[in-house]
């Protein structure tokens, strides 16, 4: 029996701890049993049963075949017990007690884990709050028995998954399965998402995390699974003192958001922000069918909640159009004349059963989706207008989103629409955000196939960088060149007469900048001079930039000016949970004024690199804005891509900028250069 | 009597139309009673009462003092009703009715507006679905009868006017008033503002428009109601679908959004996104004190969402640092030690009601507001919990809000917050969302006081622009330079010859402009060309660009290079709302590619301009960035307030665009004109 088996169907449970009334174990016991799941066995010192169950000192005194342990005895303890477990031949073992890393006890949880492979066991926790599998009955958990569905939850945190379980209830959303993995010193969110994967009784899955153990394969998995089912991602931490509140609650470090962000948009998972988007997006994808299309017909009873809808689907990539010459002819001799037949269909307050069908209908033999909006009064009757919509539903089978408001007077027709397998949601405009999500997850599954969010990393050894230091900006440029990347010609002078010479063998205004250990941000220190014409103006020039660096001056970088050109930055660094990202903006000035770049975890392939440069808010001026010749994309995405793959061949490089790289016409030229070594931890 | 408290506070109310069971009037009369106000009048031409109340043929044949009537009759009746109300002294009429101008029917709407005016009487509606006044026991409408409480809502749609009102139990939250003004043939949005100012039964006023008739008086109405109480603005219509179904469900005119939500900033008022928003706000507004800080302490009892929620707070605007060491020492010494103590506060799971109460009191000694999160499980007893944040916020007088999660675990701590005046909201991230939004409101209260967002027109003669059609270039800009604005330094070639001595006389490098009235877009055309040097290069550009121009050539205007500017675009437009709108942006290429324009109702004052400058993502720009020398902002400030007062001037300008403005270390100059002038609509 493999572990998801006994963690999710095991023949019977054993419940280590104190089971006396109030006691954690008391609690477990209580939920098994009342959750339907007889095969409960108690184990303490004092072999002590509720009554209804039996009980042992200890795991290898029983003879029933415990698949799963339950662990909540004294932290002390937890290490002995999973001994004790493994010796028993327990396969899993939930270690709901705390009291470990997340409390500064790491020897004990290193002990966890040796008792743990010694015997093979899998271990969920230490610190968390249990699992539930609704299918099988099992409800080893402290939190609230959900409504049994298809969604499946995994949380870091137990006190989150609990908010989100007693929530399911008033939210209509059932699960199927649910997993709290706490410290996570065994299994963890890559193990779930792979189990999660095949699991027939799952269709959606959602995950609570603060952090990831192993970045890429997290994004392995989560591209495996998100291939077969959606895949939903809360992730914490997004601002300053999101991550500092991470940090101390898992006693782990949080890599940068922005990377989190772009390795799930690579991995083909649904970022959402909050609880609230992720039970929408549930009851999206648990109940209706996909949505193949992005036009979307809005039928409503009530002009004000159909525009704020229509607001909401356009800004998050709908079409809310109006309908063809036909279908608006058929509807008139439906409706009556004062309807609205724009699109939103505003059937006003006299809308009938037959109207809400017909409409819908109508409608969608020319649009993709449809949301219903009935605002109810209290002397209309909701239900049978939600027997219209469900009637359409049935007879079209396309996507049909229902928001019955509000309150009290709509309450007739929430029954009629959940056993119609229409799902209704709070607003409007929740309700297009939700399609909107399952149209992009349609989108995704055509355009990406199976393949990962990165090429898989280029095999090559490893090679030594030619510094024992971060390298002047001459040294870090000639060794691109020598790489075969495009560099912009250059000259470094050493002293004025070669300064003057360089300038005069350009034969054009040229760039100037000093060259120096100690000057790394050379435009804000004053160490750029760009227009210099003639020997005399770079006399001069050589001389300022020597003044600035002082002692330190290694003299000075000349270059002609590119003109002509857009100013692009493109980027290397390593993030401590995904290894090297490449990142690529709008160079120059506008890097730092308008924050423009878009990331990626490398290496990239040419086809991620475009869809970079897509994303990008000025996105145009690479494509050619206000008469200007559009850039060379196909070069610029050349050599983004070999500098996404630089870090696995130069594992040495901490971090590489090139900005600007001119991007032109035809080709780009790499216009600075600066490398940034990995440094020994040990160094001062 | 006037009408506000005719409408609010009427004597008596006579319900004009059928009572028959099923019919409108027979809903309203017993909403009347249901809702406890007694005095009310049936008059249909039967004369037919409902056996518990009176009854009249006709208005005049009553001798109670019928202040307001409430009119459900057929539309065609409508016009005949008001003149017999304006008969019998009525003083305000509240007509039901719907199938006037939504319909096409506007001249049954004409006939009701002069019936009104013949008489003195004040309208509201027709097409509305009433009134609520709960402090007069007052509810004239077909919507649910919502609690009481301190929040006025006036609606221009009478079924989202209903789903507020049916949500409210659900939400919590308590009305004052309600208004629904459907068509608004007389009294509308501008009306109930200043109405509601001086309302002491209302704390916050929301609204919902979909258009606003005359938008300058919207803003003053705005403005002067926004400086006392906190003004919440629901407008739809942002999209262009969104803007399509306005148009059809009002049968007027929707402005550009952009517009609208700069006019509202300008007022004073704060926009929200829908209705779980408003309510969020209007909780936060009714119950909390002001938030006259941003520094926020969150205390929870669960990692994840308090992260969620900082994450939420910092993007909101609100900072969550960490805490002194004074306060963390004081905790320590409270807390157990495996709570986190960096802000958010992590009481964990064991939190008691001590532990709420002491870290709020402690934490709100040092930061401005707090935030508690309460996750509760089916084996903890919420109450007490929420006993401990009503003792804290008591105690304290500080703002805090609750996030007890979630559903029936969390339900018996509900009433204990309630009655301690302690707001709960759905999620930790609406209540910070909500406070963030205080926080701004007290921060605008200081820095605006009651000045409007725009100076006063300033007094002007209109005077006559110089030109029968829009003007060319070199004639747009020579006005301009006549009017004292900064322009650059330009000779108007009409021959090779002129445009060879231009160039010889600059002694610099020249951009030659094609001059055509047929094309607008210069740059586009490729009318433009940049960096001609030397007589040679002039006349090649002089006939490139007559070719391009063909028979509709006036010649090229020639102007010197400007180099170390940053480019800006100022321009200027009507919008049919709000009359002449300001515009400002990085400009060039940018303009188009990044669309990064601030807008501003003009005339505004240098304060606005700087405020505009700020808005702009391209800021840091202007500001100076990576060592580049900052624009003097000054000069900028004043080009914009004086372009912003052209059109008061000069009402025959439609639009001007100033694009690129050269923005200099000292100085503005303007390198580009285009006017368009007003059409006569009867003009081909």
């Amino acid at each position: 029996m493999n572990w998801v088996d006994a963690l999710f169907r095991p023949r019977s449970v054993a419940v280590v701890g104190s089971v006396s009334p109030g006691k954690i174990g008391r609690v477990l016991v209580d939920q098994l049993l009342a959750g339907g799941y007889a095969e409960v066995v108690a184990v303490n010192p004092r072999a002590e049963g509720t009554g209804r169950i039996a009980a042992a000192r200890s795991l290898h005194e029983i003879d029933a075949c415990i698949d799963l342990a339950v662990v909540a005895s004294p932290a002390a303890t937890v290490p002995d017990v999973l001994e004790d477990a493994g010796k028993a031949g327990v396969k899993v073992a939930v270690v709901i007690t705390a009291g470990f890393a997340e409390a500064g006890n790491a020897a004990g949880e290193l002990e966890i884990l040796e008792a743990a492979r010694r015997w093979g066991l899998r271990v969920v926790g230490p610190n968390c709050a249990g699992i539930v599998n609704t299918k099988h009955d099992l409800y080893p958990t402290l939190e609230t028995r959900p409504p049994v569905g298809d969604v499946a939850f995994v949380s870091q945190s137990g006190a989150l998954g609990g908010a989100v379980l007693s929530w399911a209830e008033e939210q209509g959303i059932g699960f199927s399965k649910f997993v709290s993995y706490g410290n996570g010193v065994d299994l963890t969110d890559v193990d779930f998402l792979d189990a999660l994967r095949s699991d027939e009784e799952t269709w959606v899955v959602a995950l609570y995390v603060e952090t990831v153990s192993n970045g890429r394969r997290f994004m392995e998995a989560a591209r495996r699974l998100a291939t077969v089912k959606p895949l939903l991602v809360i992730k914490s931490g997004r601002s300053d003192s999101g991550s500092r509140a991470t940090i101390s609650h898992t006693g782990s470090m949080a890599g940068a958001d922005a990377v989190f962000d772009a390795a799930l948009r690579q991995s083909g998972a649904i970022r959402v922000d909050g609880i609230e988007e992720m039970f929408d997006l549930c009851r999206g994808f648990t109940t209706l069918p996909p949505v193949d299309g992005r036009r979307l017909a809005i039928v409503t009873n009530s002009g004000g909640p159909g525009v704020l809808a229509a607001d909401r689907a356009e800004a998050s990539g709908l079409r809310v159009e109006p309908p063809s010459d036909r279908l608006r002819n058929r509807l008139k001799r439906k409706l009556e004349p004062f309807c609205g037949l724009d699109n939103p269909f505003d059937l006003t307050v006299q809308a009938t059963e037959d109207d809400y069908r017909d409409t819908l209908v109508a409608a969608l033999s020319e649009y993709d989706a449809a949301l219903t909006i009935n605002v109810n009064t209290p002397y209309l009757d909701s239900a049978p207008l939600a027997a219209g919509v469900v009637a359409a539903a049935k007879s079209t089978g396309k996507p049909i989103a229902a928001c019955f408001m509000a309150g009290r007077p709509a309450r007739a027709a929430l029954p009629v629409l959940r056993e119609g397998g229409v799902p209704n949601f709070a607003t409007g405009e929740r309700a297009v955000s939700a399609m909107a999500a399952l149209w992009r997850q349609s989108q995704r599954g055509e355009s990406q196939g199976d393949s990962p969010g990165f090429p898989s990393v280029p095999p090559c050894d490893p090679e030594p960088l030619p510094w024992e230091r971060d390298p002047l900006e001459p040294e870090a440029t000639d060794w691109l060149e020598k790489l075969g990347f495009p560099v912009v010609e250059r000259r470094w002078a050493r002293t004025t007469d070669e300064a003057a010479d360089a300038v005069r063998g350009f034969a054009r205004p040229v760039a100037m900048k000093v060259v120096s250990p100690s000057i790394v941000h050379k435009s804000d220190a004053g160490g750029v001079i760009l227009n210099v014409s003639g020997p005399e103006e770079a006399v001069d020039a050589f001389e300022r930039l020597g003044v600035l660096a002082g002692d330190d001056s290694r003299g000075v970088l000349v270059s002609p000016m590119v003109s002509e050109s857009v100013e692009v930055l493109v980027g290397l660094s390593r993030d401590p949970q995904f290894g090297p990202v490449v990142a690529c903006g709008l160079g120059g000035v506008f890097t730092e004024a308008l924050n423009d770049v878009s990331l990626r975890v490398a290496p990239i392939d040419s086809e991620e690199a475009r869809a970079m440069f897509a994303e990008l808010r000025g996105a145009a001026i690479l494509r050619g804005a206000r008469g200007q010749a559009p850039r060379d994309l196909d070069a610029l995405a050349e050599l983004v891509v070999a500098v996404s793959r630089l870090p696995f061949r130069f594992p040495a490089i901490a971090e590489l900028d090139l900005n600007p790289v001119f991007s032109l016409e035809r080709g780009a030229r790499i216009g600075d250069v600066r490398v940034v070594l990995t440094r020994d931890e040990n160094e001062p």
